[in-house]
């Protein structure tokens, strides 16, 4: 067994607790039920004042005497327990490994626990939200895709790694980047930047623009991962760094900044671990277009889904500001969308020595 | 204009050389013409020989005074003219990057070099059978996704680092790994470990199996980008390091062993430089499951596109050994195909402790 630390002896009480309340209603005789926050959208609630997306207080009971209810019981702890063994053997694994782990048959009958992974993660989300332990903290991964570089120094699963000195590739980010994993050494950072798409990651990473402006560059390639969400959210609230967030031109990458910036409806219950209210969208502006001279032809005409998107973003109570307002309502009306690519039309470093360094010159991002 | 080393200089003399015999050939009074090999399946061979799916001579002609080729032909020479201004600038860039360098509108019409990268990406893919070079030394870069840790010291782009010294995210590979780029130091790795799935790898570096076997574990998250198999291929032909693959037991685990091997129909002219002919299927090989006692629940139903896929396998001429036809008649007998996650059924490092290194010592693996 393993030596816990701080968090996993937390983790590990809050999965006894649990079976113990079971245990005790069923020496007393009664019904055993696991209490539940409810994730669906009735029960999620944007928090203007945090700025965040929050889960509400409605509460499901599962019951074990109850035919609908007792598989589903059953897994739960399953799912508990395997979350358990992980910890006290100081191992992680991912969500997948886990339905492996846990599928068996049912004593001597046809019926397995689980069928389908479909079945063991939400199990796995209810069992989050039941005890308040994020995914990370029962030793479960999700994919590690996302590079970062920068003038700072960590350490990760023990190594010292000196992010200055990462070459071409740069530090692959792990998917669990808790502080019993990752912690953060000397930096001389004074932002975060956060950059939808590897591509262009490596531009600014090959410009050493990162050495240049003093900031941490980071992608997630495309939606981040967990792992990347979280490090950035550390790397703002623990070292105070502002974090911008460079995306395409079109309703899926305000989107990107969206789940970033206050957390998204299916994960609501995370938001407080994952979310950077005050993250900044530095680009691109439906309006750079114009400001920095791109031809036409670089732009793509919006179809219909991209349309119906960027129109319901308009309603969003966390899009209500009158800039995003302005900032959305410009993309619909010219019906056009672009990506981060484009601005190479002006040259292969125009978005490392004129684009970036102008906006964030002139402050012109949008919070 | 940046100092070039002497891979670069020699793709720029290529690129020129090119444009000269165009140039002559106009001053001859004649009609230009580019010689591009016919990238089709009709002109692919596998070398049973060197093992390796090849190219063949035959070599199409595209003329400048030709209305349906003449487009063309301007867009080899826009891409070779952009790709020279990369060399030369000392940079590197994607390919969605460089279709937007190079779309402009031409002249005063409302007709443009290239409508879409549709368009351009099979001008690359010329002008590298055209002047054989690699798409990396004409620096363009493909997605970088993979990890790699193991006893072994590189430089990437002039950083020095310790791939043992990784913590738990590992080394980013990166797209571009050539010699110019990416050098080999220090090792004590005695083979290489290709590992198709991220979570599975994770379990190899949580465990250490790279400190205790001393080997290099490296992932791509699923069919590995160029990146990685370049550098596979580049640890095995340098360090002369045997390199095993292990994939999930279904069609798509063993084309991703396959393409590692001989190459791809697709990409066969880089064949050379990016396959392992002699690299090693470990597992999962379709008998594992009984070998290694995994309950029947773990494995998933083919369905009939597997089947059809597994089928076809068995007719290719890299498949004809009677080792690999009883591998895959068994999985199209058995119906049946199961993950790398399964063997988590029987422990969570089951896979590090028990299987990998039985099958190690045991030999038993397919060539």
């Amino acid at each position: 067994m393993a030596r816990l630390d701080a968090t996993d002896k937390k983790t590990v009480q809050k999965i006894e607790k649990l079976a113990e309340t079971v245990l005790r209603s069923v020496k007393g005789g009664k019904n055993p039920f696991l209490e539940i926050p409810v994730r669906s959208l009735a029960n999620v609630q944007f928090n203007p004042r945090k700025r965040l997306i929050e889960l509400k207080d409605q509460k499901q009971r599962r019951y074990f005497f109850n035919v609908s209810m007792a598989k589903k019981f059953m897994q739960t702890f399953l799912v508990s327990d395997a979350c358990k063994e992980l910890i006290d053997a100081g191992k992680t694994t991912s969500i997948r490994d886990l339905y492996y782990m846990t599928k068996h048959a049912l004593g001597e009958t046809r019926q397995n626990t689980f069928e389908e992974q479909e079945e063991s993660d939400p199990i796995i989300e209810d069992l989050e939200v039941a005890i308040d332990a994020l995914r990370e903290e029962l030793h479960l991964f999700a994919s590690g895709r996302g590079s970062m570089v920068g003038p700072l120094s960590i350490r990760d699963a023990g190594d010292a790694i000196d992010l200055r000195r990462m070459g071409s590739g740069g530090w692959s980010v792990p998917s669990i980047v808790e502080e019993h994993v990752v912690q953060f050494g000397k930096s001389e950072a004074k932002y975060v930047l956060l950059i939808e798409k590897d591509a262009v990651w490596k531009r600014f990473n090959e410009d050493k623009f990162w050495a240049r402006e003093k900031c941490i560059i980071v992608t997630g390639l495309g939606q981040p991962p967990r792992g990347v969400r979280r490090i950035v959210q550390r790397l703002h609230s623990e070292l105070g760094l502002p974090v911008y967030v460079l995306v395409d031109n079109d309703p899926w990458g305000f989107y990107i900044y969206s789940v970033l910036k206050q957390g998204s409806i299916n994960l609501a219950y995370e938001s407080m671990r994952m979310a950077v209210p005050k993250a900044r969208f530095i680009g691109l502006s439906s309006f750079d277009k114009a400001k920095f001279k791109l031809p036409g032809n670089v732009s793509i005409r919006m179809n219909d889904q991209d349309d119906a998107r960027a129109k319901q973003m308009l309603a969003y109570p966390w899009f209500k500001d009158p800039k995003w307002q302005r900032e959305i309502q410009e993309m619909v009306r010219s019906g056009e969308k672009y990506e981060l690519e484009a601005l190479s039309r002006r040259g292969i470093s125009f978005v490392t020595e004129e684009y970036l360094p102008r906006k964030l010159r002139d402050r012109d991002w949008l919070e």
